[in-house]
């Protein structure tokens, strides 16, 4: 496996629960190729969610007037982050893949994995490295998993739509932006409803995948010279007429008024 | 106006921030029309954003398998939550129109905020009663959040991607899920960067939007009677012939395989 250093992000309260053991799942297939398989327990950490002052020590710049996202980069630059974010990004600077496991709450992530993201990866929004020039270009990341519904809600004529939508502001808007490459998210479609059986079986799922993993493409972005840096970030011009004849659009957020690639944020390469 | 209680749920550090500004603007106009408003700034209540056992008393029914929602659940029916998390739900219970102040942090709400729907709305999600059927169907709610970046970068070309997929799973996953009718979202478009005179002008629009906001129309949702609920809530037959012959989806995640309704998460009844 290509990637040797493994950051597991995982958020549940529950020892005993379907998300624990796909977290130990993947420790044990992860170990088991030679990687080094470092976990953040959140609940366990009782890691801070809220984006405070306090992450910001010797003072913040502009007490006045907060404004998180900038406070958080300077404070990045200068060495004055609160310990525990500190840790998490000497984590995350090591990892070659970092997988978020969760169970899914609204739509998203739990509050407290929220709060890693926004409080661990803050310092890395950034205007002039995103996307396929983010800080963590060479670096892969994935979701892993759980609903409580099954597939069928989430498909595209399903009551909570296409859950390739839903999953666009978190794999674009934060993992892309960071510049991850995105494998494929590994969704566990409600595990609580099923059969002890079931559950052994998609666990077995997650560990042949997990076996492959390496082999595996990423999801597709549009990459960041497709966009007019002058022109308010649009599809250059020459971009929009290669595509105009294609019958869907580039991506899910970046459509061009037309209908979306089919499964775009949840299969590779499409 | 026919909203008389209002909540204003609102997350940011800074009482001399931009947010700031638009909650005390929506606090002097809705007061000035009779209503009473009632603001939830969680930052200064250091509100709780993890979800966890802490938040059910007496001991929670299954803590070997801990799952968050049908605890909440079950100690909501039975009056067994934590004081800070019945202290909103009476809020909210109050409130006809529920307003989400907040600061856009990577592509959703900021941790606290999300923490906020996590532990206080998670009562509401409930397959039984959902969507047009939900527990809040009687009330109106809305997001007014700032962002860092110009309108462009979230067209259906720009880089970020089309702003109405990055609404959906805030607007249609929770507000709509829960009963709400959903105004059309409050967007100050990167206040920071601009001149001091385009910040009073973004304010007295939300000050003139204020004033008659009980006259707008609503975002569109689908209704529950659409979807199937014997067949995996997909969309009845019915429906998608009815819609068939319709240039665009449904809906942006409802979108039936075709080009989404342009703006149908900015703009009411499109």
């Amino acid at each position: 496996f290509a990637a040797k250093k493994v950051l597991i992000v995982y958020a549940h309260e529950s020892p005993a629960s379907f998300n624990a053991a796909a977290k130990d799942a993947a420790v044990a297939a992860l170990t088991a190729q030679g990687c080094t398989v470092e976990v953040s327990d959140l609940y366990a950490m009782k890691f801070k969610a809220a984006a405070t002052t306090e992450d910001i020590t010797g003072g913040v710049k502009d007490a006045e007037n907060f404004c998180y996202a900038k406070e958080i980069k300077l404070a990045s630059e200068e060495g004055r982050l609160a310990d525990d974010i500190k840790k998490e990004q000497e984590k995350l600077k090591e990892a070659d893949l970092v997988i978020f496991q969760f169970p899914m709450y609204w739509s998203s992530v739990p509050a407290i994995m929220k709060g890693w993201m926004d409080r661990v990866l803050g310092f890395a929004y950034a205007q002039e490295k995103r996307y396929s020039e983010g800080i963590f270009k060479d670096k892969k990341a994935m979701l892993s998993f759980t609903t409580d519904c099954p597939e069928s809600v989430y498909s595209d004529t399903g009551i909570n739509g296409d859950i390739n939508v839903t999953l666009w502001p978190l794999q674009n808007g934060i993992l892309n932006y960071c510049g991850f490459q995105v494998f494929a998210p590994q969704i566990f479609w409600d595990p609580a409803t099923g059969s002890p059986e079931s559950r052994s079986s998609m666990l077995e799922g997650w560990r042949t995948r997990l076996q492959n993993l390496c082999g595996e493409a990423t999801v597709y972005f549009a990459p960041l010279d497709y966009f007019d840096k002058e022109k308010g970030f649009l599809l250059k011009p020459e971009v929009k007429e290669k595509y105009a004849s294609k019958e869907s659009g580039l991506t899910v957020g970046i459509h061009m008024g037309k209908p979306l690639p089919a499964n775009s944020q949840t299969k590779a390469g499409v």
